[in-house]
């Protein structure tokens, strides 16, 4: 069997636990890892070529586009140009359409995939919001997030002024309503009753319920499980009261990087082009042969 | 917008609610019912064309076959060789393959597309088991159904000498373990004894735990509502304990046809064959605007 060639783009959070998908995968080939710091190269990655231009490796099928958010699309443009596939994890819902719009011309001028998006949310939940509308086309989904911590809020929290490190959890409060609980760390000197204020201000909270806790470590609360629970409840045909439900409880960078390297395959099964992961065949994100899939699957 | 013309093949239980998930689609005109029967017509039909054969309705781009299992295979074969693209709810899983692979060589030669068993189980649960593998590819689902009337287990309770009406409900017991609660009315002059431990042999039932209650009225007791609660515990990359749910209580002949009329507009973007719902795009399956729905869904 030829195996798919994988690099890996970017080596923070989701980068290691991509490459640790790409090698319990059977069916990939670790090619490298492009980072920018190719002199300080953790303990990891001391057996896999690591180099600063995914050039520099060869040939590469697909490149999981491990980078922060603003950086993937002219990042996936420039390799999608060199005709190898990539993959993203994309999560400003806003600005996917023209990411894939824009990222699909330069895919079929350059003969390659791209598959936008493609972590859990946006990502396999999309999928499942997706399915609960095939089967009840009329009613109402929530997606509830959480208990777990979330990227973007602790960010923007500690971006504050007088914030040293924070942590917000989102909170699933039901019919997609969220209570955000922030950590945060002072800055020396730093008011909290003022440091409160602003962070409840900001566009990221505004419009949540917010509760801000000063700890001395932000470290010692720092856990990477997550959740979902989406429910619909809709109308088949002329049918009401129709009932549907979905959760997980997961690692998040483990779920996200999974789900890239299992898109990472799907993309060699498309035609030229830029992909959301519902325009995609779900049987094409498994490894094997189709009719055994089917046989097991269906 | 030119409506997609749909036939519904079959006026059974399914037949009736796909009449219902028709009408309730813009995008769908219903063309007419075939059925062997035209004489006779129920009054919700009175408005429409019922025919004895498909090629009586003029222009149809899509059957639904709302017949009995068994009789698919041909069915379908029959029709995709008229250019008519066919929906079934075929429901025997070890057949799948077998049943793709043959409509898939008329469905080539005739520029028609077959979507084969494309109800909940076979169906809309095949979706969520192939995603729960691409989520966490090592690891096992089980999927447990009910509380809910088994057709299949009903008609083979029925079968049994000395029934003269049955009804079978399918307890989950987790797992993927189920037990079997069997209510029969009897023939007059049966013996409730003999008639039990014949129903207990029979290889619908030989396997599962399985209970027999003699009662005055099985139409009493008939309701179509049914249920799924699918888990999957497994490995994304090399992280453990990965926890997805999947559950819907929802009304058995109502999903069942609204999946199948999801599933004939799918099969209108496909190219000629035969597919199984998890070769097909999960968006294809709603109505609307690619990007409008990419939008909204991811």
């Amino acid at each position: 069997m030829t195996k798919i060639k994988a690099a890996i783009v970017g080596y923070g959070n989701i980068g290691h636990y991509a490459l640790e998908a790409v090698l319990a995968a059977d069916d990939f080939e670790l090619v490298g890892i492009v980072r920018r710091n190719t002199q300080d190269i953790p303990a990891e990655l001391a057996s896999y070529k690591v180099v600063d231009d995914i050039e520099k490796l060869g040939k590469v099928d697909v490149a999981l586009l491990c980078s922060p958010t603003r950086a993937i699309g002219p990042l996936a443009a420039k390799i999608l140009a060199l005709g190898i596939n990539t993959v993203d994890s994309f999560d400003v819902h806003s600005d996917i359409v023209a990411l894939k719009r824009s990222l699909d011309d330069v895919a079929k001028q350059h003969n390659s995939v791209a598959v936008v998006s493609a972590g859990w949310d946006p990502g396999s939940d999309s999928i499942m919001r997706t399915l609960m509308l095939a089967m009840a086309p009329k009613g109402v989904t929530y997606t509830n997030f959480g208990p777990g911590m979330s990227m973007g809020h602790s960010v923007a929290a500690k971006a504050i002024d007088g914030v040293k490190d924070a942590l917000s959890v989102t909170i699933p409060l039901g019919t997609g309503v969220h209570r955000r609980m922030v950590y945060i760390e002072l800055d020396a000197g730093a008011k909290f009753d003022d440091v409160a204020q602003a962070i409840k201000a900001d566009s990221y909270f505004a419009s949540d319920e917010t509760h801000i806790r000063q700890v001395d470590s932000i470290d010692a609360l720092k856990d990477v499980g997550h959740g979902v629970h989406m429910t619909h409840k809709g109308v088949s045909g002329a049918t009401h009261n129709q009932l549907f439900e979905y959760s997980m409880r997961i690692n998040n960078p483990a779920l996200t990087s999974q789900f890239m390297v299992s898109a990472a395959r799907a993309s060699m099964k498309q035609a030229a082009g830029a992909y959301t992961v519902i325009e995609i065949p779900p049987v094409n994100f498994l490894q094997g042969d189709l009719d055994t899939l089917i046989a097991k699957l269906v």
